[in-house]
Parts: structure tokens; sequence; C-alpha cells
């Protein structure tokens, strides 16, 4: 019989916002499986690191950083490969992810390899849309508010059309693209109405309003703008 | 000197899947107060139930169900008030919230009331999204995706304007406004894409493609629609 795959969202960086779940899960894992990045470590694995077992497995799944999607897609079925070596054997297989394993998460790489030949279970995770939130002290949506993610990376006129029409708006992934975004929003008069936030719940974090943010800005950043069109009081 | 405000995500209703961080804090706080629906419980202190303390002093607010805004605003007042001795008397509060406090929370009442006088941590959870996603077994968002959060109150035409615009959709709050989605997306032919789940991560969870969903829906209930522009393998 196989064994069970787990997707487990560890979220946004400090240990004690992983859930119960996901520190049962991990502690009693045959396997634990995460990707590395070239050269670098596993920020996942730093997150679970308390809870793994040394009797687990480890398999690191190095992702190449190149623009161009065949080196990490070969890597991914290298990993899912071996993985699913393990799950045939009958182990358990819990797969660390960042955040939320269907947020912009990694893990969809090695579910969409591995769900249709074994069974596979995702653990939900706290998003870091929810961590910014928190640290900023500004609450994301209300009543019947609209929020909209969008991606950093996204071209500028788009960006500036999705937000022009958007209420409340967390950009994600922000890094190199924060001279864009900032561009963007003061073209759009909002960029007193934003906050900065980079590491969110790591000991390190930075909240601050998007004016005073520095001027370049780590992959791990994110802006959020709310309106406050619908008062809550 | 004053005591801290809490405000406590608990995750979308599996008590498994509260942070590490929720399940401390609530386990140590003095006082532990939560929403409840008059004539009804407290979704929010049963799944927090077995880490309550027996030495906790409870505080349950009772939010009246009236279209009004007044006497819930009412009730929030007196419900801040209270809170508000037990902070002047030095005491930790915290405040349980299902999914993420600033994600729809009722959250938002208390902090606007009492943020200011007193020093208040938002823990984030996991949100409802995560946890439908996952119950399907549907990748969110990926690579550079947007995805646009909606509530399913929102009148039709404006609803459906924003979802013909949109990339990955989850529409909120669905209830009885199940019969305007699912024209919205019959219209936009989306329907064929959409996935349906009611009661996330609870053990009467239920989670179907929307053509297989019941007539009608329960409060707790999520549409997905994501339409996959942007393949990952």
């Amino acid at each position: 019989m196989s064994g069970k795959l787990y997707g487990i969202g560890l979220g946004p960086g400090d240990p004690e916002l992983m859930t119960l779940k996901a520190a049962r899960l991990i502690a009693g894992a045959d396997v634990i499986a995460y990707p590395s990045l070239e050269g670098g470590g596993s920020f996942a694995r730093s997150i679970a690191a308390q809870q793994i077992s040394e009797n687990s497995e480890e398999i690191s799944i190095t992702i190449p950083m190149t623009v161009k999607r065949g080196p990490a897609q070969a890597a991914y079925d290298e990993g899912a490969a071996l993985i699913a070596t393990r799950l045939d054997a009958g182990k358990t297989v819990v797969v660390l992810c960042e955040g939320d394993p269907f947020f912009y998460g990694s893990f969809m790489y090695l579910f969409s390899r591995l769900s249709e030949r074994f069974e596979t279970e995702v653990v939900p995770g706290v998003t870091s849309v929810s961590a910014c939130a928190a640290a900023l002290q500004q609450p994301l949506t209300a009543r019947n508010e609209i929020l909209t993610i969008i991606p950093g990376p996204m071209n500028e006129p788009e960006m500036e059309a999705r937000i022009e029409g958007a209420e409340a708006v967390a950009i994600v992934k922000v890094g190199r693209h924060l001279p864009k975004i900032r561009r963007v929003l003061g073209r759009l008069g909002l960029e007193a109405s934003a906050g900065y936030v980079e590491r969110a719940s790591l000991p390190n974090q930075r909240a601050l309003p998007l004016a005073e943010a520095p001027e370049t800005a780590p992959y791990f950043s994110m802006i959020l703008i709310t309106r406050g069109q619908d008062p809550w009081l």
C-alpha cells in the first residue's frame, strides 16, 4: 500500500505561526522534503527545524535560479521521482511549504506531478498577506470589501489598471519591482494610503508607511493598500 | 500598567488549524473574549475550546442579528468597555476570531475601539480561502496570477463585472447569494471551472464542483474559480 503525501503550509516565517496540524505531521513523517535555493539554504526547512525528527529522512530539492522554466521544472521532475519511490514504499512524505501551499506555493509543482498517483492532502497555512496586515495593524477587508492580490512582476500598465479598479490591494513579491510600484501608486494618488512590510513575522521584520520604505526591497516584501471606503465603526 | 490585547486568528474551523502561537496565548490568557450570535453559541469559542484554561475569565459579546448596524455597534461598544476594564487592571485579554482577524473578521470592531488606548497585537490565522482551496485540491494562484476575493452580498451587475475582469476568484460569504452567483457564473461561462465548499475543514465539510452543489448553501460556504491561464507544469 502506498504512503500518503502531505503538502504543508508553514506560515509566513515565525515558527510559532505554523498550525498544530503542521507541527504534528512534520514530527511524525517518515520523509521530509523541501525546496532549497541553489547556493542558499531552505527557508521552509528553517521554519520547521524544531519539529523535524532525527529519524526522518530529508529530501532537499535544489531549485536553480534561472529565468527559464526548464531547469526548475527538471528539478521538480527529479524531486517528484524521488518522493514517488518513498511513497511506493509505503512511507509518509511531508513537503514543507512557506506560507500556504496553494497560494503562490512551490508545492503546486509537486502536486501536479504526484497527486493523481498518490493520496495527497494539503494542509493550509497562514499567508504572508495576513501576516503583513497584522504587522501594519491595518485591517485587510471589512464587511463587503473586495481584496485583490497582485504580483509585483506584473507589467506597469496592467498593474496600474488593476489597482485603479480595485478596493483593498496586496502587492506580493515586491522585491526589485518596488520603484515601478511606487510610480504606479504615485500616479494613482495612493502612496499615502500604502503600507510596506518586509520579512513579515521574522525577527528582522519591518513595517512602515510606504513613504518611509527603503529604496530597495528584499524578495519577501509586500505592499498593502486599504482605502477605508467602508468604515466599520 | 495596562494589560495587552491580542486579536487571535483561530483558522477556518478545525481546531488543529490554529497556530502554535494562538494555542499558547489562549492557554495563558487572563481573559478570553469572543463574539456569540444571539440565540446561538460562539463558533470561535468552539474552535478554541481545548485550549481555554478553567482559570481564565470569559467575556461573551452577544451580537444581535439585524440588518441595521446600530445594535451590533452598540454590542461592540459594550464589549470593548468591558474589555477595557480588564486591560486597565493589567490583565492580558485574548479575543478569539474565526479565520484571520483582519480578513472580514469581527475583531476589527474591537480593534478600532481599543487599539489606540492599549497595546494590541494581531496574530494572523489561516483563512477559509486557503482551507477551501485545500479541500477542493485546487491551487489558488501560481506564478504571477492575480487573486480577487469577492463577497457574495455584492450586487449582481458589479459582481459580474468584477469576475469577468478577474483571473482566480474566491467568492466568500455565499450563503443565500448562491442562486445569484450561479446566474453570474452561468452568463460568464464559468460554472464548469467553479468549485463549491461548505464548512471547510470541519467534520461535515463538503467540497464539490459547483454543478453538483446543493440548491441552498450555509453562511460558511465559498466558491473558487481558477482558470489555469498559467499552467505550472
